[in-house]
């Protein structure tokens, strides 16, 4: 296919994802940018400028999102949101979120420049702290539209013992009107965002762009493992009771259980694991580990972690091993909408594109919308899968042609 | 078989076990006695003062350890040495080494008592530092009289910022005068230590003590393993290069080899993993660990390791990791000398007891001294091969044993 002409300004877009990146900038392509920081605060005035220039009524909310807002033909019509967020890792990248921000941003501006007026009022929102590193938790802006913020939020501390709370006020909000900042229930119709694939699946398929078709949530397990520690040199083998031979055994068979079926989206990971008492001439008492298992087939993942469990069951049983299992999260997957999904498949191949889905295994500040409102996603190719590192890279290319997507399925959702 | 009855005084035994066990005393039965502390001067002067009453010359060198010396008939022969050890691991137990000193100055009693004297001197040594916790090295005293101590070891310190040097002046000892404490090549004629086996070899076989047939030196490898982070729900499964599966497949593989052989002494134990960056929703992009082999057979290990080799290239291949394979220790077996294993077998059937062997896998002070004359060691069985710990536990009864084999051995020993 021949990729047509695009219809949104991708100089412009380059312009401003390169001058956003310059803000928290670290090293020669990282970004630093915390949540509700110095650069945060820098980096949503200066979208905020741009937010403006594309003619967006732009205002900071109480829980510093960035919010800009375009009445349209009738304003008291649920409203077309679009975004994502601009904070970042410590250790982050430029395009991230970031490029869905000023996607959206350019996608307004393109409209205006074509004479196009929504028939429902459009929002264009950097949420505040989508990362979650600075207090440990996350979607925090998204949440807090949604009146979703738990007990003691505000009392998180950051690395630094500043409190939530200190940080907001410092940044300008007040957490005592946060009711203000609140959307109804029902006043936000849909919501799009683009982000960055941030794994390698586009970039093997040789695609700039994909349709996401859900977020798999993950189930988060801890696995504790107990077993007898002994001198290395004198438990003979057939009496050792070592809870890393167990945990080992454990490792292979999730890798094996998460790629039994080819071709299918499941992630198992162990990614976090602590041996005790770590000594080299002891053997392992006891060792703690994560389990990471995601599918966007509920009902696999399910499957696949019943296997996992007889799987433990059998190990520990053989080198008799106590064995305690911690469910920390079963997040259950959010699909993207059909009508949606359907626009941006038509819209892909008027862009000249082959349509591909791909599912999402990060959350994004889409999956707290997911609970309000109808949601579509848009994946950018990125490089080797890399992501919240300054190795993290997208083409300008790529960039353009996902905002081009987003440009043509607002434009249509706009008009219908 | 029936146990004869005991030469040696098995309650005067018991008593200076118990006595000495209440100094540095911690919880009900564990033992905190560093080297060099207090607690460990105080057990030297205790101990001095029971092989003075056993009938022995005692004094403290340079290096700290405590010396009772016995001249015998032909005062210039080479040195008959029985020893062990007295100081203790942070958290550790009662009987450990203790049990070779206390049992080896029962041992000069009993001979006394019944008027036999050697032909050789016999020297009783309680070693300062086998254990190697306090300033991260082991069989200080030892390696001392040997004149094996390594450059820099004086400036080693403890947790606390104090150097070897500064304790051993603290302790009574003179660091500039250590060439008067070493012994001279070819002045210790055999070694005898008694220690408790710190393994369920014993146990398991319900057997109360077993001839040493030689301590096992271990193969320590480092093995550090590089694959790709990437995000736990975001990169398929056949595309990862996960760190953490190479290494469990590795850890199942090292569990197999080191068992293949049944009834072998072979052990191969990892003991000590890290994880990097250690998150739960990142691919293991890092991951180094320990491997422990041992084997008293140097042949059939050197086989095990070239296996082990082998199968960590085709895991690594078939991962694509990056591997670093580092030696950090490669010692050869010890082995006891059979003319002495001969006698304590002999003596063995005499007690009533049916002989058997057992190879060591921690090592001890006769490891230091295996390298200046033949020696003999004795194990006692303890309790779910529990060692290092307050959970340490040896019968009365079966100290008795060993401490009886002991003195038999010497007794043959000094006749000859």
């Amino acid at each position: 296919m021949n990729v047509q002409t695009l219809t949104i300004n991708k100089e412009r877009l380059e312009e401003r994802i390169t001058a956003l990146s310059k803000i928290g900038k670290i090293g020669e392509t990282g970004v630093c940018r915390l949540t509700l920081s110095k650069e945060d605060r820098q980096a949503v005035e200066t979208v905020k400028g741009w937010m403006e220039e594309a003619g967006l009524t732009a205002r900071i909310d109480h829980f510093g999102n960035l919010i800009g807002r375009w009445e349209g033909n009738n304003p008291d019509e649920p409203i077309l949101m679009l975004g994502s967020h601009i904070d970042s890792q410590p250790y982050g990248g430029r395009f991230d979120g970031a490029i869905g921000v000023l996607g959206a941003i350019e996608v307004i501006q393109t409209m205006k420049e074509n004479q196009i007026v929504p028939n429902q009022p459009i929002e264009v929102i950097a949420f505040s702290d989508e990362e979650g590193c600075r207090f440990n938790k996350g979607l925090f802006g998204v949440r807090g539209i949604l009146g979703k913020l738990e007990e003691g939020e505000l009392e998180r501390k950051d690395k630094d013992g500043v409190t939530r709370r200190e940080a907001l006020i410092e940044f300008g909000c007040d957490p005592s009107k946060f009711k203000e900042s609140e959307y109804p229930k029902g006043s936000i119709g849909s919501f799009l965002e683009m982000h960055i694939e941030q794994g390698p699946v586009l970039e093997s398929m040789d695609k700039p762009i994909g349709i996401v078709s859900g977020i798999s949530g993950p189930l988060w397990l801890t696995v504790e493992l107990e077993g007898f520690a002994g001198h290395a040199g004198s438990v003979p083998m057939p009496m050792r009771k070592d809870a890393l031979v167990g945990a080992a055994k454990i490792i292979v068979a999730l890798n094996e259980i998460a790629s039994q079926e080819p071709g299918a989206p499941t992630a198992g990971t162990v990614g976090s694991l602590r041996v005790f008492p770590d000594s080299r001439n002891i053997i392992p008492e006891k060792v703690s580990f994560t389990v990471d298992l995601r599918d966007i087939d509920i009902n696999r993942r399910h499957r696949l972690e019943a296997q996992l469990r007889d799987k433990i069951k059998e190990i520990t049983e053989e080198h008799q091993l106590l064995c305690k299992i911690t469910e920390d999260t079963n997040s259950e997957p959010r699909y993207c909408a059909e009508w949606i999904k359907e626009i941006m498949r038509n819209e892909m191949k008027q862009i000249g594109l082959e349509p591909m889905e791909l599912m999402s295994g990060p959350f994004h500040d889409s999956l707290a919308m997911s609970y309000e409102c109808d949601y579509g996603m848009i994946f950018v190719r990125c490089k080797d899968g890399i992501s919240h590192n300054p190795k993290e890279y997208s083409t300008f290319e790529d960039i353009s042609l996902g905002t081009e997507l987003l440009y043509r399925t607002t434009v249509k959702m706009a008009q219908e």
